[in-house]
């Protein structure tokens, strides 16, 4: 990695930074020229440009003073230390989720970056390895250049019932095929990467806790997105293709959308001075833990997408005469009062955070599951709720061309005419913008990534039963029933973990 | 109309009698060709082609003895005469949604039909019109033909705050233009309309209650689908061009789907034998109620569709190795429970049917309602169950060209392999099934369709609270509290309308 | 057993019936002298009576022709062998249930005589045993009393990992001790026994699946409730001893609740003639499988309770001036959309019932457990929408005694008052029977018992699980799929079970 | 009011401070003797002594140095200046409902003082009123004396649909009826007062929103709780008289709950130096928005009675040998997301807080009405699943007094018997606990209460609805739609309210 020269500050900067990369990308059975200006992959590029131009609309809310470089840069970059840092993670987050109504694909880097740090730090204590001060310094020459950073966490996994080693591909999880002086090679793949396409570097990382077997899948790295030996494979997403007809409209949402690939690894190197794990298999669950535990609270993001739909439900309410009816208020109230559950568990989960041994602050991982288990659900019903308000047209509408072509152009007009003061095609847009969120290109990432991303519903309810403090809870029952005499010592001690940091002051 | 020749038996025949019509057909900016061969149209001519195939293998589920004719016709062109008979339609609804997991298309139609029947008999016997006599024989003439029949009802409506007759422009519900001694024009439009292509037959119907001054609104009549002066622009579907991508893998569910689209009516000719109301307005509320009284139950069909989407989630959840897990077998009991309520509650509806006037058998009114109404929720939630067992890669697939692109088929193949003896495309192909019945193309029809076909949940509502008999309940609490004594027979007065059907013998 | 001399006609009848019987009864830490007459038993007395007296006031409705001895009996003793035997159960209980507003305790011994019907006979038919005929002629002898039968099933059950034979203490499965030439004698308890001391016969039956080394549990027989050797504990209810403070209106409900009691049995002999299974352990299953599929589908009485409960509501918010507000209305629908779903899924299982070998008319088994599943969950939300409109004074209403304190009257006469038209002490009454249902007496039996009767949810879960044939289901996917073509032949056999009576003609 | 003499300092303090009172207090038609020791109030007050024990054991969550007497006060009596003042008292508050299973009443004293400190400051400001100053005078006052403030703010109301100065009885809100120079008299009652007898003082406040003619309702004072003219006539609760029956066992929870009573006054004499308002009726609205906002974010405290139900659940389910059932560690899990869903948005809403012009903190008004909105429906939720996980003996326990004499206790202990190990006694004080807080006496806390202390549900709604900021997300949805360009400034402004405090930095 060679000195940085040029530090991207404008979302025009990012776009030229993605240019002329020698990419591996396939899509629809074709290798991509450019991919960044590819119809269909633009709008993911277009989100995260958006947390760049943001950064300098509003400079307090997406950016910070780098302590290691004492330049300003982009707040997903930043390694939080104090609660308030967590905070702003949210507000930003939500904001950004407002701007695009998708997926703006930064959060994972941020995410991964802030585990990486406390986890290496504490490597290092345990092994007088060289981890922390190679991350800081990776992490000192990301700053300086103001880059976007991808994950590449979530390996294919092959037989669930079985550990790394014991599978019968052994590249069904990546892991290290060889070694140099230099460096190591890696090889194998990671399913469904969220914005790595837009990213400079990826972040390797293992995807889950690994016993003494698996050490060659304990290995953490950072590499180049166009680093030899990637191919990419993009995935698709419902309704993909509206953005290659040419049109605005038929898309709902032409400028923002999500992106997810899949990322296959054959013998790419790592050179020494990016790794940051190489062996280490037991602090693997403790990476993993503490990634989730910010990455769950990090779907608060879906609030501020949660708030353009109920907009646009009560756009679609307004346009059609009947935004004046009782249980149509009272719908867009329900909406809310969901969709500020994410915002009010997932801030409270920051709040509630405290430092690592590194300084660097972690969220409570109670409120952060709490808030994620909401995002598995709550947006379905926001979702369904909309798409009562929206009516059925919102599935029925005519195509754009249609609504373009001459020869019908005017009987559109005139039959799908709601309220009189409000033009036809601003009529048309809304449903576009709505079916977008809870059907198609966007409710890929509001629906099904909101189940499954920073891991799915039953994930959370393992992490809640590890905190929930059951023998705690029956004390205090048996207390009250009068088996036991109140044990306050006991109580104290046995808070421990969760209720130790409710009732702390 | 002229004495028919052929009738339909087969799908084959269907195909045959589809073939030739002149349709103004508009899609994507042009008009169709051959619209039941268009790729995209085809897959809802397939689902009502299984209907026809559906009473040859099983000819008591989906097939009767026409009373008019003497001969065998498709159950879809019967009269209830029987609680029997309802309960029939409802087991031949869920046999199709599970054969075809897509809305099929043909329940409009044989609820209208019913609807129609005793609706005219009413008219007549109050005004001495001819209508009944002349819809039995349109009736029997649809009965030689074993034809498709198609509704035409709900009208765009414009300004939601005003009747038929205030509209700015009166064409925004569908009214009569010009009578002469043969028969009247019409014009307007009719939105979403389900199954209208691959109809034979139009029955156009008033879409609400209707007061004096929307006299001209007030008609009935059937209209050939290839009748001069109708103008068809077909609705957009979540996903619709996967059709026509060439494969069949990515389409999810190549063969069925549903079909919605707009008929606009301009200065169309019903003559005087196909008139079934005219100017009637006072008659237009009953038709539209038991029209939706038919219509909330036939969503019995959901729970046939429902049935496939529990068997995708259990092939998805076994191909991923994970069909042991106790929550997912949980998790397919709670899906159950729910899609066993949409048949439960609609048979209900059925079997505490009763006979109107005419004979011919409606179902109960508030046990369709609720039906329906669980409609408008259930799916959203299997739907949201079944994502949950699917896993990500169910959105973040790479698409069928990829899969199969020589380049890249085998690191496909390699890495996205689930349990080892399941052959790689068959997980894909199940991802690609859940895909579209939870967003794709057929996700229309289960779930938004479920949300506003036959009237949105708030319609549902309304006539839960008319049938609910507060009153009646009123004076139990008081009795019970000490209030009032028991009236016995207030109480067998009372009871009327919905309890008196609760309480029949 | 002599033969039977009086016949139970009236309610009146029956209150005699009880008198003088030698029971022992303890309540409060005491013997109590005349159980029917005592002021906290004696409600359930007259839920019971309730079903003498209908069966006079709507004999259509309650009460049938023994087949057995040609004269007029109570529904409740009667053997359905038709659909519609099933369908008038469920009408009679809805009606009982929104006569008393409680448990009216019959059911038990009517879905325990129909489930031993058909057991007994297929016991006799493989093992040449003389169970049916015993049975058939005890019943009999109860069609010439029209006696009320209670049931003895659930057992106390102990360390619950454990089977019968294996408990610590072999008495905490009822069982055979000791056996005559006449009979056997048996000890145990069962527990919460619905409607015992206000029966006449208990039958006593094992509680669920037994094996060869628990053969001296497989014992079922018929008992007198004064037997030698039983001895009754009865139950507390929540606010149970407000029937005892004199007034009428703080006991919410004055006349009718529910009862249940430990029942310990020492010794008590049933000669031969009584005994219905002795050590044919493999039968108990098919025993218990059917009492719970007519019983848990006999849970219809709870949407006749749930009438009353939504009545009550509907007045508290006439009372309180709040009808109008439109969220008081939508509540009401709510509320009644989930009591006709417990309605109609329960009578959709007796409507779908079926012929068991000897004739008798089973219920659906998926849809009486999809019934008994919603009476889990649905009551508790109708009572929590039932407290949301009474409003806070429904718990901290001051007493009775303080309403007719001279000194303390005109004050809560003066400040209770809600609607100027309506007497406080009518709103008074109202609140009182709210909080019975929703927390005092009968929410032991609207909710508690709601929950746990004829088996708690998880039980409702393992049948469904049970009946909802994923292979077929998974079947239908592939094929839709692409993975399989369909195989017509196999997915027939396949239905069988469930699918065979949803398909049947 | 004279200097103070005695501080309260420990729980025994506080029993001897309420001797002696006389109070006119009606229970059971009679008036109590020494209400504090009469045994159904006894554990209302023993609730409110452990808020004074809690604060001698954990000084730092459960008291305050008095920044007005620079003396240690309990956290009830502070005025919060921050963000962290706000969180502190969701702290103490939750751990006081873990500590007492029940409402402990001191929050609406406190809620009341937070909120007049900061209204009377914002009167004066406009009026040049001596409120403020008065009420610091009253306030340091009472934390010299470290006295238990109720509040007296719910009026009777009489027709909802009518303003106070509108009712037929003037008297149906309590108002001014007479003044003097020295001050004014009051008359009036107010409904289910928590916490009121064992109070020292009570805040009289207007319980809605006031219009002109309303200015004599427009009165907040202090009056000492045995001021001349109060009657008190106390509430009842299900299972009231349990705690009269002498045993420890079937009260539950024989040390703690709650307390509600009528307060009627009658020409009530209030000092001017008392009074905190007199005719500024305008300002009625902020007392009661402000008090409600701090109130309904006071609802955490019910996330502590649930971690008690919830130990509760857990230790019957293992007593009863089920603690291994995948499905019982399931919903315990989820009776934990949701107690923490309250939880999480509770302290996000205190955590945004904001000062108001006096210095004091408000809790953000959004998100503690979407705190209380969920402890209208979470605890009802968790306390099905508590029911669930108990089975049914919970409510079919016989009685105390039958398990301790002699005759049945020892057929009790066999039979009531459930894992070994465990003390059938246990079992049986777990099983009244559930009872108590599912059904009985904590019940009317932990549900009812929940419901509709602080404003029922729709009082919520009002309030989400108010700042749910539509306009700002409706203009988001048509930006994101292509309908309108995103006008940056016009957003700052518009955020405002809710999205001001969200973006905050």
């Amino acid at each position: 990695m060679k000195p940085s020269t040029i530090k991207i500050q404008t979302s025009q900067d990012y776009y030229e930074s993605l240019k002329g990369r020698r990419l591996k990308v396939y899509l629809f059975g074709e290798l991509v020229e450019e991919p960044s200006e590819h119809p269909m992959i633009r709008p993911s590029v277009n989100a995260v440009a958006e947390t760049y131009d943001l950064a300098l609309r509003e400079p307090e809310l997406a950016s910070v003073i780098s302590p290691f470089t004492g330049e300003r840069i982009n707040r997903f970059l930043h390694i939080s230390t104090s609660a308030n840092d967590l905070v702003l993670q949210n507000k930003m987050q939500r904001k950004l989720g407002q701007n695009t109504g998708t997926c703006f694909q930064r959060c994972v880097g941020m995410d991964a970056f802030n585990a990486l740090f406390s986890t290496t730090f504490e490597m290092d204590k345990k092994y007088q390895t060289p981890y922390h001060e190679r991350f800081v310094a990776f992490l000192t020459e990301m700053h300086r250049r103001n880059f976007v950073i991808g994950g590449a966490m979530t390996d294919v996994k092959g037989d669930r019932s079985k550990a790394p080693h014991e599978q019968a591909d052994p590249d069904l999880f990546v892991h290290i095929t060889r070694r140099t002086s230099e460096g190591v090679y890696i090889t194998g793949a990671k399913a469904h990467q969220t914005g790595c396409l837009n990213s400079h570097w990826l972040l390797v990382m293992p995807t889950m806790r690994l016993g003494e077997k698996d050490k060659d899948y304990a290995i953490v790295g950072a590499v180049p997105v166009e680093a030899p030996g990637i191919t990419y494979i993009y995935g698709r997403q419902s309704c993909d293709t509206r953005s290659m007809e040419g049109g605005s409209m038929d898309a709902g949402n032409a400028n923002f959308g999500g992106q997810e690939a899949m990322v296959i690894f054959e013998e790419v190197f790592i050179p020494n001075p990016l790794i940051f794990m190489d062996g280490e298999y037991e602090f693997a669950s403790m990476l993993v833990e503490r990634f989730t535990c910010y990455h769950r609270r990090s779907y608060v993001c879906k609030s501020g997408v949660g708030d353009v739909l109920i907009g646009a439900a009560a756009n679609i309410a307004e346009m059609n005469g009947a935004d004046k009816a009782s249980h149509i208020k009272d719908k867009l109230v329900e909406m809310t009062h969901l969709n500020e559950t994410i915002y009010g568990t997932g801030i409270a989960a920051s709040y509630q955070g405290y430092a690592t041994e590194s300084g660097a602050y972690l969220p409570d991982d109670m409120l952060a599951n709490v808030c994620k288990h909401h995002v598995t659900r709550f947006p379905y019903e926001i979702s369904r709720l909309a798409q009562d308000l929206a009516g059925g047209l919102m599935v029925t509408l005519p195509s754009e061309q249609d609504y373009n072509n001459p020869e019908t152009h005017e009987l559109l007009k005139k039959y799908l005419k709601g309220k009189p003061n409000i033009p036809t095609e601003d009529r048309f847009r809304m449903f576009r913008l709505i079916e977008n969120m809870t059907l198609g290109r966007n409710a890929v990432g509001y629906l099904t990534e909101s189940m499954h991303g920073a891991g799915s519903p039953q994930a959370q309810r393992i992490q809640i039963a590890r905190f929930m403090q059951l023998e705690y809870k029956k004390r205090l029952a048996k207390v009250l029933a009068g088996i036991e005499v109140i044990d306050t010592e006991a109580m104290v001690e046995e808070a421990g973990s969760y209720f130790g940091r409710v009732f702390e002051i």
